[in-house]
């Protein structure tokens, strides 16, 4: 579907910025700004590729990730004071990546004749690992294990994906439900600053 | 051999463990717990199948790893305070788990037809590297670079395996002789507080 | 040509003593220095190949790899406090390294017919990756995003590789002229001190 294209090529652009503008409050030159927005962008999706045998990867297959890519680190550069005004767009943008990224990868697995299962882990790792790579890349103990609710929305939109998809529903609709699903559970997760449990204390220990 | 991939499983498990103690330690939420548990338990083995293109890769190809790992991370959630008073039985499978773990992975090396000195090492990647990418993902050095004799009881466990298998030993008593010597191995060195020299001074420097 | 083997074999042996170094430094055990040395010296190849599904990657392929590495770690380990008597030397071959790696890599990249902007990438990625790499699992940021001019100069040597094939004019040649392009480049850059530009203000914030 030409729409999906798009959003993944939107989601790419805003996974791109969030890399850069990580990087560049690191004081990284240009180069490891680039390394950074890169890493961030298409990530995930690599290393679902790598571990699922699926090559060309993802970039390597496709230029157009290597100039969105490109494109967004050189705005960053310029605008980079200007960027802080546009945060909603690009959170919206981001959260759009979020959903089809994990939603193509989920897709890509199942292409791929994986476990069902599976083919959910292959949609989170592309959503969420490219983050992970940022973070370690700039010596972060990664976000997402601390505080985003992140990978439960994308569990859940794979979940639904699935089901509506064992109903026969048309591919196209089973994807806008299902990355509806994800934006809607992160835009409230947000919003309204839900967290995962954490193991600090069990059922059995006093307070 | 049936007795091996329960072993396996075993140290799955402990590996897993140990991997949700240490991000429950770190405040992660509960997916990043069991995203940790996933890549200490099967980081080394996923590691070595991408190095060799062995596809699918351990986890993928076989699902019981991953319902071993959520296993694991479950009681770690339930149980974290207890899971203290067993921390004998955990080191017993977590030793089991690295002999086992080597081994496995030595003998893949050599299905694949790799050189004895490049199946080793993928033995030795298969034992450790799930801790280093748990350290690294958790923005840590990696403890093993440090203080264990780990690798080393997993490299004198794999040369003994080569050396027993020269003879024509049958390979299962071959495969319990050589786990045994990486268990004694790394109890021995835990007991004994045993490390591997550092290079600080070197033959020519003054103390 | 076996004139490019050898310096391959030099660039190896520099970028494991400057792991060893570096792991050293940190206090890591023998074990610990190895792991350093090798992911320094062979990473960035091992991450390409693992990349374009080039199997047996670099080091799985040939065995002297493993030796050259195993040999600088030796003697770094005997002669530390002698080896700062030869940084100047070992800067020498750690720029002939990068400057090999970059070409070799994307010379095997070109040979997996991948797009030649891809086949550049794959370049930087071998020569510059197993510093990352390195950096990431002694717990750093890496040295790369922040200070040196490392990559610019790797990318401007196989843009002129290319430019200069394009022109028929002998590989042997269009290698060697390029590689003298990545050696001055980055010589010039260590003794003036050049840096890239970092995103710090843009062209609408004011001072």
């Amino acid at each position: 579907m030409e729409l999906i294209y798009v959003l993944d090529i939107l989601g790419t652009f805003a996974f791109a910025i969030s890399g850069a503008l990580v990087a560049s409050d690191k004081k990284f030159d240009l180069f490891g700004v680039i390394i950074i927005a890169f890493v961030t962008a298409v990530g995930g999706g690599m290393l679902r590729d790598v571990l699922i045998d699926a090559h060309p990867i993802n970039w390597i297959g496709d230029l157009n990730y290597l100039w969105t890519i490109l494109t967004a680190v050189v705005l960053t550069f310029l605008f980079k004071s200007k960027i802080a005004f546009l945060s909603k767009t690009l959170f919206l943008f981001d959260t759009i990546g979020l959903s089809v990224f994990t939603l193509l990868g989920l897709q890509k697995g199942l292409n791929y004749e994986l476990h069902p299962i599976i083919a959910i882990i292959m949609g989170m790792i592309s959503a969420v690992f490219g983050g992970v790579l940022r973070d370690v890349l700039t010596n972060k103990v990664p976000l997402i294990f601390e505080k985003e609710i992140y990978a439960s929305a994308c569990l859940v939109g794979g979940v639904s994906y699935l089901c509506l998809s064992y109903f026969g529903i048309s591919e196209d609709i089973v994807f806008i439900i299902s990355a509806s699903i994800i934006v809607i559970i992160r835009l409230i997760a947000v919003k309204f600053h839900l967290e995962l449990p954490k193991i600090k204390d069990d059922l059995f220990s006093k307070s």
